[in-house]
C-alpha cells in the first residue's frame, strides 16, 4: 500500500494540545492494539511528555512490552495508566465526584484518575441515591462547598436534578450505562440530564468520566483569573 | 359496502364491563367524529348507564346535538363529560394526585374527574416538583396518607423516583407529554418511572390519567375486602 | 485517592427503607464484583437484618466467601438469594402469578421469591397464553380470585388485554424480554402494556419480577386497612 | 429545463400492471396536486380502463376539474374513489373485515372499497376488540367461514394473535395509526402483528387498507385453481 | 413455592391447534433448556402426535437424552427437527422459496422443513438478488407457476418490489438479519417489503421462516375449497 | 374537585430560588395559558422580585393584560420577557455566544437576555460555520478571550469540535434544531456535542439558551472565589 | 445586546467558496425571514456575484422587497430561485435525473436547478419506479450514457439498487419523504440507498436535490481534467 | 428438500457484472461458511477470473482448503483477500484516503485494497481529525490535488465537513462504528456525513470501505471520457 513518506506512522500526535488548551492528549485505548499503544508511547517518550491512557484493560495491559509496562502507573478499576508520572498541581481548587450507587464506581475513578493526572484534587462522595434521600442531604453542604461537582448517575438519573435545585456550584453530569430493560445502556440517564427541571445543568456522554474531567479542569484552570 | 345484519351500528357496546370488572366503559373521542359519538350516547342513553368521555375537545362538543349537551357534564380542562351523571360512591378510600409543574394540569384533572366519575374522592397535591425540595419535603406527609397515590410529571421524571423513597402506599406514576428537545413526547418520563430506583412503582401510558384513575379504582375496589 | 473520612466504604446503605417504605433494600448483583456483593453482605450481618439479592448468576455465587454461602438460600432458576432468612408473615391475602410460555418462567420466579422473601403467598399459572385461549378461559375463575395479579409476558403481550379484560382485581404486568426480531428486547410487550385496550392495567420496567413484587406488597400491605 | 422527448409527462403509467400480476394500477393521492391527478386521469380516460384512487381528500377532489368530478364514485370516509365504474366480478370468494373499534373505521372502509372495486365481495365485523371477548367469540364462527380475514387493529394489537389462535383461513393483519403515547402512529400495532403468538398471521403498513386488499385478491385469484 | 394442583408442569400444550386452525403447535427452542425440551416431547409422545421444533441449535440438541434424540430427524443449516414423523400429504399445490443471497439460506431452509413436516411441497430459487438481474429474469416464469411465494431477503430488500411487480400469485416476504450498518438486524430489509410499491405483499417477522410457512399453509389449505 | 387548603393556586413558586443556588426561577411559558402566567406574575409582584420569562410566542404575549404587559420588557425572535426588571451586575466577567448559522439566532439571543437579566455581559458571534473555516480562524483570538463560551450550532455540529480543539476556555454546546431529513430535531447536532473529539465540552438541551446561560452564570459566580 | 463592532450584521458570507471549491454559496430559505434573505441578497447585489436560493416558498418570496423580486428567477415546484443569473456553462458533460414516481418531482427538479444555476446540463427520466420494471429497462441505454446519475426515490427505495446493478457511471441516490407508515420520512429509502446490493452506489440526506446536484458538480468539474 | 435442477448450487455467480458495471463481483464473507466460500472460489477459478473476498476473519481463511489458501492474497487487518490476482491499472488517477485516527485504520485499508484489487492507486492521510485542526491544514493541499478523495471517520464526524469547505474534489464519507455513547455502531458519524454544512458530500454505509472505493471506482472509470 502507498503511504506518503511524512506519514509513514499511523497516528500523527497532537503535542502542542497543552498548550493550546490546556489539556494533553490522551489515549483511547479501547479500539487499539497493543502494538499501537507501544508506538504511541514510544513517541510520547522521544518527545518528553507525560500521559493520560484510559479504556485500558488489564488484559490489553498485560500485552504491552516489559518495558513500557514498567513505565506506567496503573489502575485496574477505572483503567486508566499514567504514563510519564502526572503534571505538576497549578491550582488549590477541587471538584466534588458525587454518585447514585456502587455501580457508577469505575464511571466515578476514571474522572478522579483524570483530575489526579492533571494535578487537580477531587473528593468522592457514593452511594448516595435518591431512593434514601436522607443519604444526600446531609452531605448537600460538604459538596456544595466544592469548587465544581461532577454527578454520576445511571438508570434514571433522579440525582442530577436534585442536587441541581439543592447547590449553585457548577455541576457537570455523567450519565452512565447501569440499568437494564428501558434504561438499559444509559440513553436515559443521559435524557433525563439533558432535561432536568434544575437550571444550568450541563452534560457529557454516557459512561464519559474523562470528558467530565477535562470540562472541569476547564473550568478550573480558568476560574483563577476570570475576565 | 355489505355488512352483516346484526352489526348495522359500528359501535358494539360492552354494557357488561361493569360488572366483569367494576369498570364502566369509557368513550375515547378523540379518534371520533360528532355523529360516531352521538350514536353512542344515544345507545347509552337506551340502555340507561351513565357514561365517562375523555379527550373531548371543546369544538367537538360543541358540534354535538343540543339535546346529547344538555346531558353532558362538561369540563374544559381536563377535556372530560360526564353522560348521565356519575356512579354512587362505594369506598370512603382516598386518593392523592401530585404533579410536578403547572403544565401537567390537564392529565391531573382527567384523573380526578375519572375518579369522580366512578364515586371515588380525591385531593391534588400540584407543582410541587424536585427542584425545589422543600416543597415535596413540607407536604410528604399528607400525601402519604392517602390509599394510593398518582404521580403526574413529565420532563425528566424525578419526582416519580424521590416520592417513592419517601413513602410506602402503592404509587401509580404518570408520565406527560411535557418537555422539549430530548424530553419531548413524554418518553423519557415513561422510562424514568419505569427504571426508578425506589422499589414498586409502576406506570401507565403517556398523558393516560384516566387510566391511572382506572388502575386506583381496581386497587380502591378490591382493598376494602382483601384474601 | 482521596476519599472523605465518613464515606471510606462505596456502599451507603437505606437500613431504614423498610420503616419508611414497608421494603427492604434489595442488592441488585449483576454489575457487581463478588467482593462488593460481600462487603454489602457483611454490613448486614453486623447490622442484623435480612437481605434479598437479585440477579445473582450461579457462577458469581460459588465465588463468594464460603461463610456467606452457607448463610444464602440460593434458587438458581430465579437467580435470587435470601441471606438471612425472610420476613415474617403480615397478610392472609395472596397474588397470582401468571404467564404467557415456557420462557418467561424465570421472571415468574423472581417475582414468587421475592413476594416470598416478604412473607407474601403466591401461586403461578403459567403458560396460559392466548395463541391456546381455551388455557385461559379455563382459569380465569380461580386467577380472578387473588387479591392482586401479576402478569408476566413476551413476544406481543397480548395476554395483558384479554386478563384485563376478564377480571377486575388489580394487574401488574411484567413485558419479558422473550421474542425475537422486532420483538427482540421487551420493548414491544411492555408497550402493548402500556397501550391496552382494557382499562386500568400497570406496568413495571422489562424482565422486572422484583419490581412486580414490590408493587404487589405496596397493595397488600395497604389493602389491609384502607382510607 | 432539458426533458426527453418521450418523457414530456411526468407520470408513465403501468397499464399493463393488471395483466401481468392481475391487479390495476392505483392512483396514491395524497403528495398528488389536483393538477397532476387530473393529467393521469385523462390518460386513463384516453386509455379507456377504470381505475381506483386511494387517499382522496374531499377537498383535493372538489378541485378537480367538473368533468371529471361527475366520472367519480367517491367515498368520503374511506377517502376512496372509483374512476370508470368498477372491474366485473370473477369469483364468488368473500372476505372478511374484522376491525378493534370505532376508529378504524376509515382504513376498514379503504379495505372493502379496494375489493368492491376489483370486483370482490367482504362483509364487516367491526368493534370487537378483546377488552370485551365475548363480542368475538360470539361472531368468531361466521368469521372463520370467510375465505380470507383482514384484521384492522392499532393501540396493542391483541386482536391479531386472539383471532389467530381460533380460526384457520388465511389472515392478513392491518395495523393503524390509532392510538396515543406509545401507541402512537401504529408501529406497536404492527409489530404485535409481526410478533403474535398465533402462527401464520401475515402484515401489511399501517393502515394500509389497500393493500391488503390487494394482498387477499392476489389470494382469492389464485384460490379458484391452485397447483 | 407453591403451585396450583393442575399446574404442576410449567407447559401447558395445546394439542387442539391441529384440529382448530389446521398447524400443530411447534416447540420454539431457543429460550428453553433440553430438561424443558425433553418434557415438552415426552408429553407429545404420550400423546401420540408428531411435533416440530424449532430454532434447535445443534450443541443444545446433542444434550437431550439419547432415547429422544434418536426419534429426532434433525436438521442443521435449518435448525429444525421433526418429532415423530411428518404429518400426511394433504394438497398437490406447491410453494416457491426465492432467496437474495446465500447468506439466507438458513430461513429458506427453515420456511422448507416447516412445509414439509406439514406434508407440502416446496423449491428453491435461491441467490437471484437484482444486483444481477438477469437471475431473477431468467427464472421469473417458473417461479410465477407456484400457487404461493414466500420470498427471502435481506440487506435493502429490494426482491420483494421486484418480484412482486412481476408476479400475480400471493407473495409472502421473509425480512432477514443479513447486513451491516443501517441494514443491520433485518429492520430496514422488513420496512422495504411493508413499503414496497409493488400491490399486495404481505410479510411476516425477521427471520421467521416457520411463520411464513405457517401463512402459506393457510392459504394452501384454503385454496382447495374457497367458498 | 377536591383541593387541598394551602393548595388552592397550582403554581407553587420558589422565591428561594436564588438564594439556594444564585439563579432566579423563570417562567416556561410555551404550555401555560395566558391565565396561568398572569396568575403567576402577580405573585412575583406581590412578593416584590424581577422575573425572566422564555418562550413566550409575541401573540401570547398580546393576550395578557394590558397592566402586565406594560411591565414587560418583551423581545421578540429570542421570545424573551423581562418583568420588573433585571438583576444587578454581579462580575466584570463575560460570556462569547458563537453560532453556525443564521437561522441559530433565536437561540443565541434566548441565550443572551437569560444573561442580561441576570446581570452578566456578553458578546455575539454568528454564521462562522465550518464550511467557510477561515470566519472562524480570524475570530479564535477574540472568542478565547473570554472567560467562557456558549456555541451555538444545529445540522452536523462540527463547530464544536473545531472550537474545542482551538481554545481552552470552559464551552457549553447548545445544539439547535435547525436541519432537515436526518438532522431534523436536533438529536444529531446534540450527540456531535456529546462525542466531539475536542476534550472537555459539556452540553445543554436542544435549543436550550436560556439553560447555557444557567451554566454559564454557575461558572461566573464561582469563577470570582474559587477553592 | 452588544455585538462586536465588525460582526453587526448577522450573517458572514463566504464569497470565496467558489474559487475554493468550485461552488457558489447557496441560500437555505426554509428557517430564514424575509428580513434575513433580504439582507443577505443586498450583500450579493454589493458584492457582485449571482447566487442561488433553494427552498423558498411561494408565500415566503412574495413577502420580499419589490425590487430584490424582480431580480430573482423563481421556480415554484423546486421552490428556488436564481439572483443575478446563472453562472457560465463550464463543461460539456451531462447528468441524468432519474425519479421512481410523480410525486419525487418537486426533489428532481431542484436537483435540475442547482445544475442549470451552474452552467451544467441535465435531463429528466421520471416515474420509472420498479413495479413497471419494463419502464425502466427500456431507459436504461439512454440513462446510462449519461456522465453522472441522480437517481430520486421515496418509499422503500428499490429503484436504488435495480439501476446500480444495470449501469457503471457514478450514481447518486437521493432518498425522498415520499411514503407513510414505516416509510414516513425518508429514513427507509435512505438506509436502502445505503444498503444496496449493487457496489459504489452513494448517498446525501433525504430530499437534499441541492446536495446531489453539488455532488455530480464537484465530479463533473474534476472529470474533465483527472489525475 | 426438493431443489430445481439447475440451481443446485445455492451462489448463482454475476461473472457479467464487470463487463456491465466495470465493478467485479465481490465476495462478502462474514456470514458465509468455509464451505460455501470454497464452493464460489472453485467456481470462479472454473470461470477463469480474479476475484475480491472482503470481511474474511483470519481464522476463517485458516479453515479453507490448503489449496485455496494458497491462491490468496490475504491482508489481515483490512480482513481482504485476493483470489487469482488483481485486475490491470486502466487509470493514471488517484484516490487519496483520509482518516481521523488510528482506530479507523482497518476501514482505511479496506477502501485501499480494494482499489488496488482494481488495478486504481491510492494514498493514505491517517490520524487528522479536527482536535489538532493544523494536521488537516498541513496536508490539506496534497489531499486536495488527488482525483477523489475517500474521508473515514468516527465518533462526530466533524471531518467530512471541514475537508469538504476546504477542497473541491469529489469527496466520498465512510463513517465508522468507532465510538461510544451516543456515538456507539456509526450512526452519529453517518448523519454527520449527511447533513454537512459543506455542499456536494457524499456517503457510504457504515465502516463500507468497499463500497468507497467502489464508487470512487465509478468516477475514476467514467473521468476519463466524460461526456
Amino acid at each position: 500500500l502507498s503511504r506518503n513518506a511524512e506519514d509513514t506512522r499511523s497516528a500523527v500526535l497532537d503535542f502542542q494540545r497543552r498548550e493550546r488548551i490546556g489539556l494533553t492528549e490522551a489515549v483511547l485505548c479501547d479500539r487499539k492494539t497493543p502494538g499501537q499503544i507501544t508506538d504511541i508511547l514510544e513517541r510520547f517518550l522521544a518527545h518528553g511528555g507525560a500521559c493520560l491512557l484510559t479504556r485500558l484493560d488489564a488484559d490489553k495491559a498485560a500485552e504491552l512490552p516489559a518495558g513500557i509496562r514498567r513505565s506506567l502507573d496503573y489502575h485496574g478499576l477505572s483503567r486508566t495508566a499514567f504514563f510519564g508520572g502526572t503534571l505538576p498541581r497549578t491550582t488549590g481548587a477541587s471538584a466534588a465526584i458525587v454518585s447514585g450507587g456502587t455501580s457508577d464506581e469505575p464511571v466515578c475513578l476514571e474522572a478522579a484518575r483524570t483530575l489526579e493526572f492533571h494535578g487537580a484534587e477531587s473528593a468522592l462522595y457514593q452511594d448516595v441515591g435518591v431512593a434514601g434521600l436522607w443519604r444526600l442531604l446531609e452531605r448537600v453542604d460538604r459538596i456544595g462547598s466544592h469548587d465544581v461537582i461532577i454527578v454520576v448517575a445511571g438508570m434514571e438519573g433522579a440525582l442530577f436534578s436534585v442536587l441541581g435545585g439543592l447547590v449553585g456550584a457548577p455541576i457537570i453530569a455523567v450519565p452512565t450505562s447501569v440499568g437494564y430493560g428501558v434504561s438499559k445502556g444509559g440513553q436515559l440517564s443521559l435524557n433525563a440530564a439533558l432535561s432536568s427541571c434544575a437550571p444550568g445543568l450541563v452534560t457529557v456522554n454516557i459512561d464519559n468520566g474523562y470528558g467530565a474531567a477535562c470540562a472541569a479542569l476547564r473550568f478550573l484552570n480558568h476560574a483563577a483569573a476570570p475576565g
